[in-house]
């Protein structure tokens, strides 16, 4: 361990340092910012429930984190940094106390050109998309907490979501154009990174620097119409996504599939689909909704849910049943479900989920999110498992694995467990390079934790 | 033979019953207008060159093509649809004489709404995207013949081009969202085609109803910069292609590789391209140019050539070194040369090309346009072909239908020969109710023509 444990901390000149800059040292509200949603998690819970930052800073300008990251290096202070929260593996979680840096008020939109917004880390994906879509354009993808969560923590902790039937994931090159980062060094100091440069901080959950400001690449705004169609099985409901995806004519922003009886824990919209249904969930795009319609002629499938994307605007939106909020809606019925994250190999035929579905049964339910990975079209699954054992959602991951499904754990913290499973020099390098005493959201990175104990 | 010869038609009776509507008679006139660009075929010459019509008609609305069709019902004269004759198989070759009608002078865009174009069948592909543009979207895909050729000749005998890349091909569902079509009944009517019905007469070459008006969807429209890139062999230039059509993160448009010798048919851009290399040409969104020069630098590329979207709005145009445009530079050059038009299955190695490229040496020039395929990219191959004989030509066909490739035949004049393989149904049976007589494009389908002997 380089981090200094926060007891020998003199937080007076802590705060003297970094005088004028909010600081947050109530209990309650300490401890409310030292956690995100980890508790879909029940491992993560036993593991992460005791942790908290011994305060939360609010910096409202590059200027400031700067200040803030020289206050925490001179003291060698852990420094965890923090969006809205809205992640589900503890990516924020201040694992050795010291500062939380809290992002959220750095929510400048700097600029919007055509295709391109450069953004502070604290913008709302919501605000920044809204004001995206008056110039025409809207944000390529997001989070199903696209109300709240902010797109640093997105670029920070995220992989894609809802668009990412269309622009694959947050990794992609081209989906992230250029960072700002403040160092951790003796003089922090902040660099731009352009091109595949980027790639040293995304998704590195703000382990090896502090972005400040972000370019994001932009997509044509389409108005959405929001439908649910309703098939009589699961497999046929299943390849409608895979064939809605493939289906290169057809402008769509998301491809959700569950299986019965996932639709009964959606108590908006429960009164819109009929019980013991197989729905998928889509957004299309209006001017495509025509060939959308004869399409789910051809699945025999029946739309029992409507929007123009007019009247999404208002109530319910869609979005907010996928992705990770179908497991959020799910645990608030039944707090016992847990959730697993699965990339299926690419199968027109989705055999192997076919062979997934029928031999969990019961003790799975299937919740698929379409999207495209190195230009193909795959199933995104995020079953929601009735929790038993760790043993048991361990040799279901096994399971899984061997049969060649690849597993995003999310009942893990550590960065390297969960998507990415190996090591990234790059950006342990740059670790090394910008955070030279290991304060930055410490015990997230296993490469520099390994590096320390050889 | 449903069609009656034309030497019994009493043209005096024809030329009254459309009176006013123009009629072109001039031989040389005739004959320039019963052609098309069949010549890139040695095969296609040999059958073509001595069929012409006995006179072109050119009405100038929907109400005028209605009487041309009442009057050619009448005497049962063959009718043959043609627009500007940019097409390469022979779609448009009066093979039985009679009417050409010539609809170019249909070239009204009656709206163009967000995302969607409502023109008539001889509005030329260049002209109806700049109004488009002009309202902030783009044409979904063009033939390389995009300054001549017209959107009914288009949806009528091609396949998809330059947009494919993104949108697919044109028999993808969404792709065309809407047909008006006069019919050759004995009292002619016009029908409307939505959703999967379009596919009656998508690519059937005017051989079962007369198009006359279309609803097609527009792209949004993105500043597209230019680009060549050079490198050192064929096998990295072909995966460049592949990793740039699969990076769901980078817009593009057009991916198209050649082979050495290729680039050295291209009289206005040798001075760019260096002896020797294997290039990609590409237009890639300005927005994107940052993350797809990182990954020409991944690929130890070279850019020789680079026009913004502002500046390459004048003078050569990309797009016309592309698909069959490569043949048609080439065969300026070599006349000996023909081509093949060939799908790969997907493979993210690229095997069976590489096997291809190696296999016929000097005998075939490579050339890839990468499009999507049911969600996938795969390389489309127009292969140049140095030309011997019909059974060699006929022999390296089917040597790469016998490896698993996908020959769409371009020496073959006959619907179902080319592209398609199989007879529809669908669209022999919409000739049957539309066409009873056999009269429209006679001789192309070849369902019809086994109907007629059994």
């Amino acid at each position: 361990m380089t981090a200094t444990t926060t007891r020998s901390i003199d937080w007076k000149r802590f705060s003297d340092a970094i005088a004028g800059i909010e600081i947050i040292r109530d209990a309650t509200q300490v401890a409310k910012l030292s956690k995100d949603y980890y508790t879909y998690s029940p491992l993560l819970v036993e593991q992460l429930s005791d942790k908290v930052g011994d305060l939360v800073v609010r910096p409202t300008s590059e200027a400031e984190v700067l200040k803030v990251a020289k206050a925490c290096v001179q003291q060698r202070i852990p420094l965890t940094v923090r969006g809205a929260g809205t992640g589900n593996y503890g990516q924020c979680i201040p694992l050795q106390g010291g500062v939380i840096l809290d992002l959220t008020k750095m929510q400048a939109v700097k600029w919007i050109q055509p295709g391109i917004a450069c953004v502070e880390p604290g913008v709302k994906l919501a605000a920044l998309d809204k004001q995206a879509r008056e110039t025409g354009w809207e944000i390529r993808m997001a989070p199903s907490t696209y109300r709240t969560a902010t797109i640093g923590g997105f670029i920070g902790g995220g992989s894609g979501g809802i668009g990412s039937i269309t622009y694959g994931q947050l990794r992609d090159r081209g989906n992230l154009l250029a960072v700002r980062v403040v160092t951790m060094e003796d003089e922090p100091r902040v660099i731009e990174l352009r091109g595949d440069d980027v790639q040293k901080v995304n998704h590195a959950y703000g382990t090896n620097g502090i972005i400040t400001e972000l370019e994001i690449p932009l997509a044509p705004a389409y108005p959405w119409a929001e439908l649910i169609v309703v098939f009589d099985d699961f497999m046929t409901t299943a390849t409608f996504g895979q064939a809605l995806g493939d289906a290169d004519g057809i402008i769509k922003k998301l491809v959700t599939i569950c299986a019965d009886p996932i639709p009964g824990y959606f108590a908006a919209l429960r009164s819109a689909i009929p019980p013991g249904s197989h729905v998928a969930l889509v957004m299309v795009a209006e001017q495509s909704l025509e060939p959308f319609k004869a399409m789910v002629k051809e699945w025999s499938g029946s739309i029992c849910y409507e929007k123009s994307a007019q009247a999404a605007k208002k109530g319910t939106m869609l979005l907010e049943y996928t992705w990770n909020h179908t497991t959020l809606h799910a645990r608030t019925v039944d707090p016992n479900l847990t959730y697993l994250q699965t990339l299926f190999p690419y199968d027109p035929e989705l055999k192997l989920l076919e062979h997934m579905y029928q031999h969990f049964g019961d003790e799975l339910m299937m919740h698929l999110e379409f999207i495209r990975v190195a230009g193909c079209v795959l199933p995104a699954a995020l079953q929601l498992v009735r929790y038993s054992t760790p043993d048991r959602l361990h040799e279901i991951i096994r399971y899984h694995e061997e049969k060649g499904a690849f597993i995003a754990n999310p009942h893990t913290y550590i960065l390297e467990d969960g998507g990415r499973k190996t090591v990234d020099p790059v950006q342990l390098a740059f670790k090394e390079a910008m955070d030279p005493y290991g304060l930055l959201n410490p015990g997230k990175m296993k490469a520099w934790e390994m590096r320390d104990r050889s």
